[in-house]
């Protein structure tokens, strides 16, 4: 019989907080028929966000040609949908059921490199995109590849997305955090990555890479123009190639900031040594298609002989789904002006944004206004990264804590938190420990994608629960 | 700079001959305007297999549900197909682009483990049923899992699918060759497996599961019923994981042959201890939907501890393409007889697997009439493993070679004759050593996937082609 203890010890030892205890929890209090507000995945679509009605239109023709024969059919159709879908089966004569090329369909990575070409303004080539099943199979990989030795870490920040953790449990490499600054939103800071580098050197670790998820999650963190020069320059300075999670850049909603591509700036500084892998995906921004698993990753700064590693690396799974590579060939290639469709995909596109950015004040400045709790207003992507305040557990003096006996009461007080918070309101978030937090500080995560017309309730229930939380001594006995 | 040699070196090592030289040339050929005929790879749809009408109609109402709403156009759909799909919403409330729990939508695992059920007319339960984005990642998150110590190994076939080699060298596992029994329709032979595996347990190497393709790729064999329980007494009297991959179980051409699962088999055989993985798929069968990477895995005879811990490695990745969920559960939901759909469903299946079996006869029968060629006429699955003879180098004698020598020439010998056939006849097979071959053997795995009007022409050129060459002494030279 197979023994728990015969498996793969990096299996086991790997977790994944996102989809943790708290959220298996909230699916067996579900099927008990307690109604679950799920805030602990950007998970857009679950949470009645409409899909975008001119992706559909392409995608529903692609799995059913046949009815592009069919006149009377096609018209409850957008006319340049049904040219795109004729476009693309053009392109793609065995359909959405053939394999692809590993790398993915060759028009469609062209349409990616052209798309960064606009949204940049700089050269992008097509034989350097690599589509994949949503972003986190390409990180997977790069990580997957880029570690050589044991000894081999990559930095990634804290608070970070536990793919990252997960991933480097999984491939036996070294994680080398390096915290984000809160007070400063969530920025970079050329000090603490020096630090952090230097401090993992000394401890015979080999930082190979450098993470940077921009928009940030969990701190929904949009990374100024000099941060980002500042990160290039600091990995050029120290041999790092670079991980650009990029998968939010269509989700800011603070007014005067914007999305600069790792790609750009090194570009514009004309750097051309460091390895940069850039990742997007159908998941996020206004599309929010998650199900699909559709993302691509770009590799720039990096030789041929390398690159096709990478590409045989893809084809050892074949190809990525080929409904979801021409997905993500729509969102690369949106309706044009004219095109009868685009007045309806701009409509419905910034009626997704506008309402995200409206949930995410609600939601931010609602949680600000709790006594004891503070997080910065969300500047993009989907989360609110949110820090609480809790009594001390009796009898615990926490500087005297090692650092392991620290952690694991940290994770205890904001795993009991959030656990309590699911079983009393419904309300499903992730413990600030599955991200990883300053010493000394707790936080959970919480998306702010329900409805408009609950977060709001959603807020208050929060605010009653920290309240009376707080005030119940057996919380801290 | 990133250096080739910087990477991981299990990836620099993992090959995977079903698109390796020989395909990224074909590629480039047909970039130049050759016509090429891929037989690399069991691609149906990509050589004008037609989709399977039920499964398109209700994927396309999943895709743009607003369709549903509109009974003009539902005239252009079976009505199963509508009620299909509007069964599926009921339970899959976010639709295809929302996350699915990470093992899956539990109404389609249920589904899945009915349709074991009712096809081994054993019980299964829906617990461990797994989706997954095609056979291929469920496989290597098991081999993943399964490899604790550098010195663990798992047992593959020989002539194997190059999935399995590629994935233990990814993950660091150690490959245990045993050979298929050519001359007894490539079945297992005991013996070989006692000798295999007590051989690497003299080598240091500790097996911890065995592999075995049923119907057999590249062989096209389909196991008997005494065999499957052979190999399962086998795995239990020497403590090994099973991993059955039975993507092929519909494809089986030979009268009075039939797919026996190991899963039956254990049951019958009251085996309760012998960890079983059972992987199934969309791409191939008679629906060959390989672009939805759609599929899954069963696990038997495992603890609840362990079925958790593959559940949370799904769960890094989020989950599989919910589309590809969707496909599966139509896959093992065909319309009943009384659907509208029904009659057609029936039609176009016999059609699709009686013409998989005219070709296979075809193919089969025209290499082995070729002087020098030999092959079974496959027995299932989509390819033929075709036994060819070539003169020696001159100057060569094979017997007085070291095994890494031996390797080297023969891999050299029947690469040079696969190239040197995809650029006269625009053919495209892959050598026999990506797949493994005994000692003095050249073989190459050609699909008979290519339509019916063209087998013959193919078996012609591949005659042809055979001749010209062997009449070449420049070829062995």
């Amino acid at each position: 019989m197979l023994n728990v203890n015969d498996l793969n010890k990096k299996l086991l030892e790997a977790q994944y907080a996102v989809r943790g205890k708290i959220v298996i929890k909230a699916q067996e209090l579900e099927e008990q028929g307690k109604k679950i507000i799920y805030c602990n995945i950007g998970n857009p679509q679950a949470l009645k966000q409409k899909p975008m009605t001119y992706v559909r239109e392409v995608l529903s023709l692609m799995e059913f040609p046949d009815l592009l024969n069919d006149d009377n059919f096609l018209k409850g159709y957008h006319k340049d949908s049904v040219e795109r879908a004729r476009f693309i089966l053009k392109n793609v004569p065995g359909g959405v059921g053939a394999y692809s090329q590993s790398a993915g369909i060759p028009f469609i990575r062209k349409a990616v490199a052209e798309f960064i070409e606009k949204r940049d303004n700089i050269p992008a080539e097509k034989e350097r995109i690599i589509l994949t099943d949503g972003a986190s199979k390409g990180v997977q990989a790069v990580i997957m590849s880029l570690l050589k030795n044991e000894n081999d870490g990559v930095m990634i920040p804290i608070p970070q997305y536990p793919l990252y953790s997960a991933t480097l449990t999984l491939y036996g490499g070294k994680q080398v955090d390096y915290y984000l600054d809160e007070q400063n939103s969530w920025q970079l800071n050329e000090k603490v990555l020096e630090d952090s580098f230097l401090n993992a050197k000394k401890n015979g670790i080999n930082p190979v890479a450098i993470s940077v998820i921009n928009p940030g999650n969990p701190t929904g963190a949009v990374l100024s123009y000099d941060n980002i020069k500042m990160i290039l320059n600091f990995a050029k300075k120290y041999n790092l190639s670079v991980l650009a999670d990029e998968v939010y850049q269509e989700n800011i909603y603070r007014e005067g900031l914007k999305f600069y591509s790792f790609a750009k700036v090194a570009h514009d500084l004309g750097i051309t040594d460091v390895p940069l892998f850039s990742f997007h995906s159908m998941s996020k921004g206004y599309l929010g298609e998650c199900g699909h698993r559709a993302g691509y990753f770009e590799l720039r700064n990096i030789p041929q002989d390398v690159l096709e590693q990478f590409i045989k690396l893809q084809s050892i799974s074949l190809c990525s789904n080929v409904i979801g590579q021409i997905a993500t060939y729509l969102m690369v290639s949106p309706p044009k002006e004219g095109d009868e469709s685009f007045e309806l995909y701009v409509k419905e596109k910034d009626g997704i944004l506008k309402d995200l950015k409206t949930k995410a004040e609600i939601l931010g400045k609602g949680l600000n206004a709790v006594n004891g709790m503070t997080c910065e207003i969300p500047q993009g992507a989907m989360y609110a990264f949110v820090k609480f305040e809790l009594p001390h557990k009796q009898g615990v003096d926490p500087l005297k804590l090692s650092e392991e006996e620290r952690l694991k009461y940290e994770s205890g007080r904001d795993n009991k938190y959030c656990m309590q918070l699911l079983e009393e309101t419904g309300i499903c978030v992730v413990p600030g420990s599955g991200f990883g937090q300053l010493p000394n500080t707790l936080h959970f995560r919480t998306t702010f994608l329900p409805p408009r017309d609950e977060i709001e309730t959603l807020v208050e229930k929060m605010k009653e629960f920290h309240i009376k939380y707080i005030n119940n001594p057996e919380n801290f006995n």
